[in-house]
C-alpha cells in the first residue's frame, strides 16, 4: 500500500514515513456548506483534499483525512449560516480539533505540518488551534514544531486571474460558489457540478458590516455571492495548477533548512 | 445529483429532503488508528461509512460525512494511544463536534438522526454529544429531534458469528484489526488490505483492569489484538450483510410513528 | 488516628504515608442512582468504597473520600437517566474532577493511584481524566505517575459467578439492581435493602441500539434491570471476597516493581 | 428506609417526598483539607453535613450527599493550597459540579435547595455554580427554582461568640482548625480529634494582600491559624445547637410562601 | 451628568436610556498591541473608541467601556505576538468576554449593538462571541437582539484614500503602525505620538501563508508593516470624519424599522 | 513618552523597563456595576486605576489597561447582579483574562505582578485566574513569576477609619455606593458624582445568607447599601493617600528580595 494518504497507509508504513520528522503533513480543513444550485456542500473539503494530495506527490508529503466541518458560513463571503445544507461547528470546537490532531501527529514525530484550508471562515479558529498546539507542545518539551497556515486561493497568480476573468474578477470574498470553485469542481469532480442549475446574477454587494441575525435578503436566492457562469473545466484544470505549484514551492521554502 | 451522501448534494434538494423532518440522518462515527500491519489506519472510518450508505440507500436515509477522528485508542480494545498513526481527539472535542453536527441538522429540520460507530472507545462521548446536544435543543424549543447511537458490530447476529469463527470467537473487545474488520475491509476495500502482512498470533489477554501510562508490553507487536488469520471477503460479505439489514430493521422499527 | 481513609487522618500522619510515593492510593467513584425500590441511591458508592477499605486494609493503601456523583445513568445499564433520584453529572464535569484530584495526590508525592469504578457509566470519563491529569503531571516534570482503572465487578471469578447465578447469569450489563449490587449491599448495608420490596420480573432486554431521549417504556418500572430475588447476604460475602481477593492481587501485580 | 439523607433512601420514596417541589434540600459542600496536627482531613465535610442533617430532621428537608473536595485553599484563611493532604479543584470544576447537581434536583421537582458551605474558599464558586444552574434552567422553562447559600458560621451567635472567646475571638479568618472546628468536631466525632496534638499559637496574622506562589513561612508550621487549646466538646455542643437553630429558623424564612 | 459613555452615567440614566430598546449600544474592541517605535501600545482601543464617541454623539447612542485586550497579534497583519508589549487573550476568552457583555446589555433591554472593532485579528471571535450570545438569549426568549460586527476601517471611503495615498496604498493588511492609525493618532491623541522615531521603510511584504512559530525576521524591526512617514493630523481629521460619517449613516440604515 | 501607564508607552520604552523582571506590574480589575443615583457606573474602575497610578509613580511601577467588566454584583455587598447598569462577566470568563494577561507579561520578561481590586466580588476569580497562569508558566519553565492580590479598601487604617466615620462605619461589605468610594470619586473624578442625588438611608442589613434568584427588595431603592450623605472629597483625600502608601509600602515588602 502506498499512498500520499495516511488514511490509507499501514501503522508501519506511516511510521517509517514520519518518525524522523522530516515529511511534511498536510491537513485539508473544510466545511459542509451550500454552494448554490449547482454545487454540492461538499465543495470546500473535496478543492484543498485534491490539491493537498497533488502537492503531496510532488514533494513527497502525506494528507491527513480532511477536517469535513468546518467554522460557521458568514454571510459576507458564504451566504450565511442560516442556509440549509450549512453545518458547522461552534469556534472553539473546530480550535480544540486542530489543537487535538496536530499534538497527536507530533507525538508520532511529525515536526512540519500544514493546514490546507477551503472555507475562508475556518481562518482564525485554525491559527487559535495552532497556537494551542504548540503551546502544549512546548510544555511536552517539543520546540521544533512548526505550522503552515494557507488558504488554497491565495496561490492563484495575478496572471490567473486576469486570464480566467478578465478585468470582471470580484473579489475573493464573493467567490463562494461562483467561478473559482465552479471551475475547480468541474475539473475535478464534474459529477459533483449541475451546470445548467447556475443562476447567473452580479456578484453580491454588501455593506462594510455584518449583521446578526443575518437578514436573509442580503443573500442572494441562489446562496452563492457571483455567478458561476464563466466556469469551465479548463479553467479548473488552471487553478489548479498554479495552486499546486504555488503551494509546492511555498512549503518547500518554508520548512527548508 | 442523487446521492445518499448529503456532501454530494445540492442545498436546494437536500433540503427538499429533509424539511419535513421524516428523514433518517446517518453520522459515521469512525477514527484514524492503526489496524496492525496489514490494514489502513482508516478501518474505523470505512466500515460505518460503507455499512451507512447501503443502509440509507435501503431506507431512503442520508448519511452526513463521517467524522474521521476519534476518541483515544484504549489498550484493551484498540491496542492503545501510544501507537503509530493513532491520531485521536480529546473527548470533551469529540462530544462537542457531535453536540455541534446534530444541531445544525436540526436547524435544517432534522429530526431522526443515526450515529453509526465504527470505533469502540467513541462511544460514551458519542452519547455525552447527543445528551448536550439535544438539551440546547429543548432550549430552542426543539422536543422531537431524536437520536439512536449503535456500533455496527452489535448487529452480527449469533449465526454469523458460528459461521465466521465457529467455536473459536474472542469477543469483540479483542478483535481489533481481527477477522471481523478484516473481513469487512477485503470485501469493501481490498485495495486497503495487505492480508500477507498479517501477523498470526492468539489473542491478546489482558488482566481486569487499565492502566496508564499505557504498559507497551500488553500489545502485540503487531498492533492487533487478534488473528486476522482466517478472515475472507466472503466473510466480510456475510458481515455487512447481516449488519445492513440488523441496522436497517432496527431503525425502521426506532423511528416508527 | 489510625485508618485507611485519608478523610480521618490528619495531615502528617497522611504525609509520612504517601511522600515516597509507595503508598497506593484508591478513589472509589460512585453515582447517586436509583437501584430499584428495594436499595438506597447510594448503592453505587458504597459498594466500591467498601472494597477499596478492605483491599486498603490488606495491603497497606489508603482509600481517598468517594466521588458521590457520576456519569448519567444510561438505560441499558443503569435504567436511565430520566429516572428520579438519578442525579448526574456531565462527562466533562467528572472528567475534570478526575483530573484535579490526581494532579493534587500527585502533590503530594503520590505515585500509584487506582480509580475504583462502581457505576458503569462513569468509565470513559475516568479514562479521560486519568489521561488529562498524566498529560499535564508531564508538563510539571513528573513522569512516574501511574493509575489503575478498574470496576469492581471485573474482578467476580467464574466460579463464583456459577455458584450464584447457576446457568442463569443475565451479564452485567443488566445486573442494575439485580443480584450481585443487592448481595453484597445485604451483606454491607443491610439496613439499606429492603429485600421485601424487590420486584421480581425477567432480565430487561433490550435492542443493540441506545436510543435518546430514552423511550421510559423499555425500563422496567422498578428501575432494576433484572431481578435481585435471589439476593443474599452470602452471596455478598462471596462477592466481596473475590473481590477484595482479586483486587489486591492484581494491584500488588500491577504496581510490583 | 427513612431518613434524610437522600442517599439512603430508595427512588419511589426520594421521589413522593420531592416531586411536588416543597421540600428543601440542602448539599453539604466541603473539601479534603489538612486541619493541623490535630484533626482528621474530612473536618470541612463533617461539620456542615452534621448540621446540615440536623436541620433536615427539624424542618422535614432532606440532604443531599456531600461534596467531598472543594476549592484551593487560601493561605490567610485555610493555610494554603501548598499543604500536604489538602486536595482541591479547580475553580470551574466545583461550580460545575454545584450546576450539574441543582439541575438534576430539579428535574426530580425539587424547588427549594441549600447549599451548606463548610470551607470558606468555596464560596464564589458555589454562588457561580448557583447562577449558571439556574440560568440553564430558565432555559428549561423553570422559574421556580431557589437556592440559599450559607456558610454555617455565620450563624453563630455574639453570645455564643462571647460564651466560647470571651473578648479574644481572633475572627472567622484564621479560625482555620481553631476552637470553633475542633470544639465542633470533639463534640461530633472526637474519635477524629486528638486533642494532644494541638499546637498552641497566637492567631496567625497576615498582612492586607495574598501572595502567589504562597510563602510558606507565613502559614504557622501545625497548618491551623489560630490555637484550638479552649476547644471543647461542650462548646461544640452550643456551636452545634446555633447553628442548627439559625439555619432551620433561616430556612424557614427564606422559603415561606 | 450626561456622556456617551456609559460608564460615565449613573444606573438611574442608563436605566431611563436603555429599556426601551431603541438606543443603540456601541462597544468598542481593542487591543493592547506594540504600534512600532512611535506610537502607544493601544491605538487599537483609542481610535474604534474615538469614533464610537463621535457616532453615538451624532446618533444618540451610547458607548459601552471599550474591551482593552484583544486576540493574538498576527505577524502578517499586526507584526506577530512574539513581539513585547503586545498581550492577548486566548480567542475563546476574548469569544466569551463579547458573549457575556452582549447578554448582559440584553438584561438591561438594549436590542440594538454594534461592535466597533480596532484590531483586525479580533474579527472572527468577536463574529463568534455574537453568536453565543444571540443563541442564549434565544433561550432566555429574546428573539429581537441585533448586533452590527464593523471594523472602522470598512469605511474609509476610496476618495479619502486616493487623497491620503495617492496611488500608494499598502493595503489595510500592513497598514499596522502606519498612515491610518498615526494620522488618526496625531489628530487624536498627539501626545501618544512621537513621529520623529517613525522608521521609514517600504511596506512589508509576505509569502502567501502564515508560518508558527513566528519567523521573528518577517516582521520590519520597527514592528510595523509600513512606513507613518506621511501621516498627519490633517490626514487624521479626514480620516474620523469619513469614518464617523461613515458608521453613523450605516447604523441608521441597519437598525431602521 | 513617559506614563506610568503600559497603554501610554512605545513597545521599546515598556521593554526596556520590564525585561529584567524587576519593575512591578500593577493591573486594576473593576467592574462596570451601579453604583446609586449619586455616581457613576465605573466608579470600581476608576478608584482602583487612579490608586495604582499614583503607587506606580512612588515606587517606578507600571500600570496596565484596566480590566472594566468585572464578576456578578452579588446583593450583599454590590445590591445583586439584577440591577440595571451592572454588566458583569460569568466567573470563568474573568479567570481565563486574568489568566491569559499574566501570561502575557511573564512573555515580556515581567515577574512581579499585582491585581488591584476594585470590586469585592471579583477577589476568587482573580485568585483562580493567579493560579492558572502560574500553573502553565511553571509548564513554560517560569518559577519565578510572583503576583500580589489586593483589595484597595484593605489598606484603609484604622485611624483613617476612624476619622471618616467616627463610630459608624457600617463595614466594608455595606459599603457600595458609601461613603469610602463616595469620598474617593469626590477627591478625583468629581465630575461623576452628583451629591445631591444621595439618598440617604440606614445600611442595608441581611440575613446571613445569600438567596437566588435574589429577592430585590432586599436592595435598597437607590442601589447603595449605605448612605453617602457623610462622604466629602477631604475624606477621599485621606482615603487615597491611605491606600496609596500602604499599598506602596506592603509591595516594597513583598518584592523585596
Amino acid at each position: 500500500m502506498s499512498s500520499p494518504h495516511i488514511s490509507e497507509l499501514t501503522w508501519p508504513v506511516y511510521d517509517a514515513k514520519v518518525k524522523d520528522g522530516k515529511t511534511i503533513v498536510m491537513i485539508p480543513v473544510g466545511a459542509l456548506e451550500q454552494h448554490g444550485h449547482h454545487m454540492s456542500l461538499n465543495t470546500d473539503v473535496l478543492l484543498p483534499t485534491a490539491i493537498a494530495e497533488r502537492v503531496a506527490k510532488r514533494i513527497d508529503a502525506l494528507v491527513a483525512p480532511p477536517i469535513a466541518y468546518g467554522y460557521k458560513s458568514q454571510q459576507k463571503c458564504g451566504g450565511g449560516n442560516h442556509m440549509p445544507g450549512t453545518t458547522s461547528l461552534d469556534g472553539h470546537t473546530l480550535t480544540c480539533t486542530i489543537r487535538d490532531i496536530l499534538k497527536e501527529l507530533a507525538r508520532h514525530g511529525v515536526r512540519r505540518t500544514v493546514l490546507v484550508n477551503g472555507h475562508y471562515e475556518n481562518s482564525m479558529f485554525i491559527v487559535e488551534g495552532v497556537d494551542l498546539a504548540q503551546r502544549e507542545l512546548r510544555w511536552e518539551g517539543i520546540h521544533d514544531f512548526a505550522t503552515v497556515v494557507l488558504s488554497y486561493w491565495d496561490f492563484v497568480t495575478p496572471e490567473a486571474i486576469e486570464k480566467i476573468y478578465q478585468d470582471e474578477f470580484p473579489g475573493w470574498a464573493v467567490e463562494h460558489g461562483g467561478v473559482l470553485e465552479t471551475s475547480l469542481m468541474l475539473h475535478l469532480h464534474p459529477n459533483l457540478v449541475d451546470i445548467d442549475q447556475v443562476v447567473d446574477h452580479p456578484p453580491a454587494t454588501f455593506p462594510p458590516y455584518d449583521f446578526f441575525p443575518v437578514k436573509p435578503e442580503w443573500t442572494p436566492a441562489s446562496g452563492c455571492l457571483s455567478s458561476a457562469k464563466k466556469a469551465s473545466a479548463a479553467h479548473g484544470e488552471l487553478l489548479l495548477k498554479v495552486c499546486v505549484d504555488g503551494i509546492s514551492d511555498a512549503l518547500a521554502k518554508a520548512f527548508e533548512s
